[in-house]
C-alpha cells in the first residue's frame, strides 16, 4: 500500500551553446524555420534542470532519496557531458538530434531513467528550462 | 503511438488594471467579500503568464510548436486586449465576468483551445500569478 | 457536472530551525546518512510553502476560496507554529518525525486539509522549497 | 567617529492602478508621448519598494533600526495610501504630479526621509521596481 | 541646481556562445587559467544586462528618459549585435578582446554612452550578469 | 591611471541557524526588543551572500580576479564556518556578537578584507540577504 508518495526535485545548472541548424537544408530554409536560433556560429544558454522522483520516505530517514547520490547521479550521467559544452559537437547523447529543448529534455530522461531506478526510486518528471520564458516538462 | 509527449511553456506578461466589485451590491457587502480588491478606482497588477501545450516533437524540427506562432496567437487573441488596458472596462472577453484570478484563467484559455489546435498542438495548462503569492492554474 | 475545476494557490514563508539526526545513531551513523545536515546545534532555513486547492469558482464572487480564509487557515494551523521556531523542538505536529523536507510536508497536508474540506473546497498539493536546489510535492 | 556604517533595507509591496496622461494634452499626444501608458481607463502594476537607511549598528541589539518599527513607517506614510488604490486618484501625496515611476519615487522620499530622521537613522535611498524590467533609484 | 538626480534602469537579456581561450597560449596554459571556460567548442549564457541612466525628471513627463528611445539605442548598439550570436567570432565590438565578462561590460559601456548622452541624460552604470551566481558593474 | 575599474560579484549561499537573544537580559526584555527572533530554541535561514571586490582587468586575462581564487577564499574564511552551523554557538569569529545581519555582515567583511587584498584586488561590499525582504550593505 502506498501510504504517501512524494515528489521530491533537485534542481542543477549548466552553460551550454548550441544552435537549431540542420546541414541537409539550405542557410534560408533553416532561418525561415528556426529563425535567429539558426545563427551560424552558435550561441547559448544557462539552462535550469530541475530533476522530479517519486516515491514513498524511508521511515528510517524520512528520505525519498538521498539527495547527494542523486545529484551524483544527475552530475555523471548528465552535467559533466554539457556544462561549458557545445552541445551539438561534444556531447554522445545528442548525436544525430536536432538541440531543441524538448529533444535535449528527452535525452536527459534517458541519460536518468534507469541509473535513478537502481537507487530505489522512479523518475517522475524531467523540467528543463532554456530561458526565462521558454521551457519544457518531460514525463517520459 | 504517442512515443514522447512533451509540454512546452512559453511565460508572457502583462500590466492591467481591476477591482472586484458587484454593481449589484452595495459598497459595504462589496468590501466585506472582496475586500481591498473592491476599492472603488481600480488597482492593477504585473500578471505572469504561462501557457503550456503539449504535443510530440517534430522529427523535422524537434519542435512539438513553433513557439513564434504560439507567441503570436498568444499576443493576438489575449496579451494586446489586456496589457495596459482596464480588464473591467477594456477587455470584451472579459464582460459580464468578475475578474478574479480564476475567471481570468478559464477567458484566457477560451480564447487560446481553438487557435492552439489549430496549430497541431493541444492546449494542456494556463497558469496566470497576480502576485507573487497568489496564482492559479486551469486545465480546462 | 464539474464545467471548470481550478487550482489555485497561495504561498507563505517561514523561517525555521532543524537538523537531521536519530538519536538512536551514533554521531557517525548520522554523519555518514545525514551528512551536514546531522550538524548538532541545528541549522536553518527559509522555507516556501505553496498550497494549492481546487475548486470551482463560485458564480457569485469568481473565487474558489476566500483566500484570506484560506491564509488564515495556514497561518493557524501550520505558520505559526514553525516560524521562527526549532521544527524538532518546538513543533507539536512534526514530534516523533525527521524533519526532512518530505515529512514536513506530509505533516503541514495533515494539519491542513480537514479544515480546508471545511471551507468547500479540496487542498490539491502541499508544495515545500527548502532551498532554491531542493523541494518536495505532496499530493496526499 | 564612524566604524562601521551599515546599510539596510526593508522591501515592501503594493499593487496599484495608474495611467501617463495629461489633462492639458490631448488623447493624440499623450499617446505620442506617454505611449500604451496612457490608456485612459488605467493599467496597474505589482510595484516592489525597497527603503534603505543607513547607520551603526547598536552595540545593545546589533541593529541599524529596529526593522519592524521602520516597517510601520513605511506602512503608515506609504503602503496604506497606495495599495490596492489608484495612484492618481486616491493618493493625497501625489496630487499634481505625473505617476511615472520617477516621480513616486521622490514622494516616496519625501514622505518617509523625516520620520526615519526619527527613529534614528538615516534615509539613502529608496529603490522602485515597476516591472521586471524597468526600475528607478532615488538618493535624495 | 540638481534637485533630484534620478537613476533610471532598463533590463535588457541576450543568450551567446563565447570561450576564453587565447590563440597564443597552448589548451593546457588556457585550461589551467580559464578552466572550463576554455572548452574548444565554446558554451553560452543567457546573459542579463541592467543599462542605468541618471538625469532629472522633465517636468513635462516626469520621465529622466523616454524608456522606448532608450530601449531603442540598446538594441541597435547592443542586442542585435550579440543577442544569438557568437561573441567571440561574431561581435565587431568585441574584436580583438577577451569575452571576460568585465570585458563585456566595458565595450558594452562604450557602445552606449555616446548615444546616451545625445537623448539628454548621461549612463550611469552597466551591470551584467553572466550566471545567477556572477556579475559585474561598470560606471565607466 | 585608472582606466576601468570594474566591480565583479561573487553569490555564495549557507543555511545557519541562530536567535537574537542577550543571556544578561530577562526573556521578557528579550522578546520585547527582538521580538519573534528570540525564540529559545532558535530558527534559522537561507542566507545569500554577494561578495564584490573591484579592481582593473588584467590585459591577460580580462580578470579582475580569478573567480575560482575568490571561491575558495569565501569557502575558507566564511562559508565552511557558517554552512549547516549555528552561528551563535558554532562560529568562531561571531564570538561575543550579537548575530545581527549587520553584524555579520562586518564579520563577513573582517573574513575576507585581508585575503582578497592579497589576490591583487580589494574588496568593495559584503550584501548578506537574511529573508527575501530584509538584507544589509557593508562597504568597510
Amino acid at each position: 500500500m502506498i501510504m504517501s508518495l512524494v515528489h521530491i526535485t533537485r534542481r542543477e545548472r549548466f552553460s551550454a551553446a548550441h544552435k537549431l541548424s540542420r546541414a541537409d537544408w539550405s542557410p534560408e530554409r533553416n532561418l525561415e524555420v528556426f529563425g535567429k536560433c539558426s545563427s551560424p556560429n552558435w550561441h547559448g544558454h544557462n539552462y535550469e534542470l530541475w530533476v522530479t522522483v517519486k516515491g514513498e520516505p524511508s521511515t528510517d530517514t524520512g528520505f525519498v532519496v538521498d539527495l547527494s547520490e542523486l545529484g551524483r547521479i544527475i552530475h555523471d550521467r548528465v552535467i559533466r557531458h554539457v556544462d561549458h559544452k557545445n552541445i551539438d559537437v561534444d556531447v554522445e547523447f545528442m548525436k544525430g538530434r536536432l538541440s531543441s529543448t524538448e529533444n535535449l529534455a528527452i535525452a536527459i530522461w534517458e541519460q536518468l531513467s534507469g541509473p535513478i531506478s537502481g537507487i530505489g526510486c522512479a523518475l517522475h518528471r524531467i523540467r528543463l528550462k532554456e530561458t526565462e520564458n521558454n521551457e519544457v516538462e518531460y514525463y517520459g
